[in-house]
């Protein structure tokens, strides 16, 4: 990691930079699997699947069967994580649910909103090496909550056409039985598009590779919502001498570990913290399956001595980091100073992957600091919120004239005459 | 207005058509400007100024005199309906602002969401025949309620180079000081990219022609954040006996004068009532100076005659427009039932028209069907909601072991690793 002592405001901008990611040219590649999907339907994402998954299927939905044989393959143990992460989740998004509060305005103009499900929500799951049955949950139990009445899951199955038993649990835990086998452009393009047996979704969520984030991206262009522009993972880390070096090390690890293109970064206004926490990261970073990947991410990384905790605040605020922890004695300053991150962790025993996995928070977050506008997802992604007004004749006098002398200097005559209308009449029975 | 009796579903998909666009293919203009903009900064604003609005401007920033001088041009009149409206819309967007409310998810596992500014905004006002000085209302206002650290609002001169004091005087009233003189493709694109003048913003807001909105979608690409999709107007009005033809026709027309791809459409359970508004719109449509427009606007539009209400639910939700007005004496059953629309209108006396100016909701609202996806412009627009989450040692002793599985199922070791070393310290504190 590269070390910045007590650096001048002009370096920041150097720190805060991510690692530049080789982004092919895939437009063509995108536009031809989604015309091919819009003219094959079906049939174009089984040949699609035969030829990129190299797997022949006989069916492009997940049966009962299946689910039930998924079921039997996973372990009580896991079985019992999921629910303990489930309900967490649940809880958390359910407690993000508004009852509507009219607001009157003035005298007679009541206005209120209220969230209303997106219909069609398609969720993507990655296939490869890890089975993200936990992304599962964080998109589907907030779509269930929301009350989306369609849910399509689009995954790529394995070499003998099946998909891992946790996705397929969690997924029935979510409460999603309608279960694509389709991965890649081919899925996204199912998605947007609709098929014989695919719906064509309003929104699109999850994480992917390139191609799928390519995917989306023309998906978008096309007029069906996404989630948000997707990224390497980071995390910034900002601890005194409060906190325990091991545990940072096994933080900046844990989303070191993501891909060689992750970020991390290390704050602390002690160089003792420095040396500390590069003694760890080394004795730690040995023992880890994913050591390689780790270790090429560490090089994109960062730490950072300074002093000054407003000017601590200013550079993460700048950075905008997708997690950020805070493991300092004065951490209230910082909670409320903080303007620009996506998820935080507070104190010693809030180790990131809690939000990855159970506390309930999501995992979706904004990477690439897309966290000074994006929020992680959350409920808000999974509705809308429709504004409803009803105003009575005595409001309508109240407000009137004022709609009539804005109308009449925009020069839209018609808007003017609708309350007009309405005021020489209610003036009128008003005379009576 | 074409006219449909008792449409067959299999009809649905046509009445519910948009008028279709013609857009240009603007790209290769778009990104010469941009990259003009990019290397040549103001300079090169003033002379997309000097070539496109005809004014040779001698400064970019209106100026406190200019501010000044505006003052002394709006009636009292006009400023006190300003006012008016514009407490309302403080009023109401105000209400949305949300206290974090902490979720103890597990026993020692605190998580909340907080909303925080997004910091730099753009906000893009026409120029042309209309000043939408209330537009600046409906986005200035909640930007400045959001505390956006920096709102930077670009609207195109007119011949003399000055900005219509209506405009200069709502942005006053909002708290918008930094007011640049230029509008169109250039303007968005310093907005993008900044200038010695313009700061690069983080989200760009507000309506536009074809050049404005293909600019638009160009910074999305970029990476900068816009509002949402721009279309042409909408509005659906449902009533029965109980309403007024003469409003009912007056509310169409209030839309059909936007432009000649504005789209109205009213659906009715009584014939007589489907005569009757049609009778009134002859009427009120000779004596509009935007009379041609809206006669265009109402060739793309239409009268649904349907009896059953859940049918009649379900074709606005398949609509999904961007206004509704409901006017039926069972009105509940429609709030309760309406999925999808942009803004709902309640009753005979609350025009559309109450809405795009005073009643205090957001006149910014989703068109072309988005309405499944989107909703209107509110607070969460100019914020984006940061989740926080603080776990003591005996909720990780809870929750720790399901990461530990979770995450080892998924093949992240390193994610389970920053449980492992917290929960080892943990247990073997308690041994003590």
């Amino acid at each position: 990691m590269e070390r910045y002592f007590y650096p001048d405001k002009s370096l920041w901008a150097g720190i805060c930079k991510r690692p530049v990611l080789q982004q092919e040219e895939l437009t063509e590649l995108v536009q031809r699997v989604f015309e091919d999907v819009k003219s094959g339907g079906d049939e174009a994402l089984l040949r699609y699947t035969r030829e990129f998954d190299k797997v022949k299927l006989t069916g492009l939905r997940v049966t009962d069967r299946e689910f039930k044989k998924a079921e039997s393959l996973v372990t009580q143990e896991l079985k019992d994580a999921i629910h303990l992460a489930g309900r967490n989740i649940e809880k958390f998004h359910f407690s993000q649910m508004e009852n509507p509060v009219p607001v009157e305005t003035s005298k007679g103009v009541v206005c209120w909103q209220e969230s209303r499900p997106i219909p069609k929500v398609g969720i993507y799951i990655p296939g490869g090496t890890a089975p993200l049955f936990s992304t599962v949950l964080m998109l589907a139990v907030p779509a269930r909550i929301a009350g989306c009445n369609e849910v399509i899951l689009c995954t790529p199955p394995d070499k003998n056409g099946n998909i891992h038993p946790a996705i397929l649990y969690a997924a029935g835990f979510a409460g999603v039985k309608n279960i694509i086998k389709a991965g890649g452009i081919q899925a996204i393009a199912a998605l947007t598009q609709g098929t014989e047996t695919i719906p064509a979704v309003d929104k699109l969520f999850g994480p992917g590779n390139q191609y799928v984030t390519a995917a989306k991206q023309y998906a978008l262009s096309l007029g069906t919502s996404i989630d948000m522009p997707a990224g390497p993972s980071e995390l910034l880390v900002l601890a005194d001498v409060s906190a325990n070096p091991a545990y940072i090390a096994s933080d900046l690890l844990s989303q070191a570990e993501h891909g060689q293109d992750s970020q991390v970064i290390f704050i602390s206004n002690e160089n003792e913290m420095l040396v500390k926490v590069e003694k760890e990261l080394e004795k730690q970073l040995s023992r880890l399956p994913r050591k390689q990947i780790a270790e090429k991410a560490l090089e994109n990384s960062k730490m950072v001595l300074m002093s000054d905790n407003s000017e601590i605040v200013d550079i993460i605020n700048v950075y905008a980091p997708e997690h950020l922890i805070i493991a300092t004695e004065d951490e209230d300053f910082f909670i409320r100073n903080i303007r620009n991150a996506g998820s935080v962790f507070i104190g010693n025993y809030t180790p990131e992957s809690a939000g990855d996995y159970a506390s309930g928070t999501n995992h979706t977050l904004p990477t690439g600091g897309y966290a000074r506008v994006y929020g992680g997802l959350n409920m808000d992604a999974f509705t809308k919120k429709i504004t409803f007004q009803k105003i009575s004749p005595e409001g309508l006098k109240i407000i009137g004239s004022s709609i009539e002398l804005m109308a009449e200097a925009e020069g839209l005559l018609a808007h003017k005459n609708a309350v007009s209308i309405r005021l020489n009449d209610i003036n009128h029975q008003d005379e009576y």
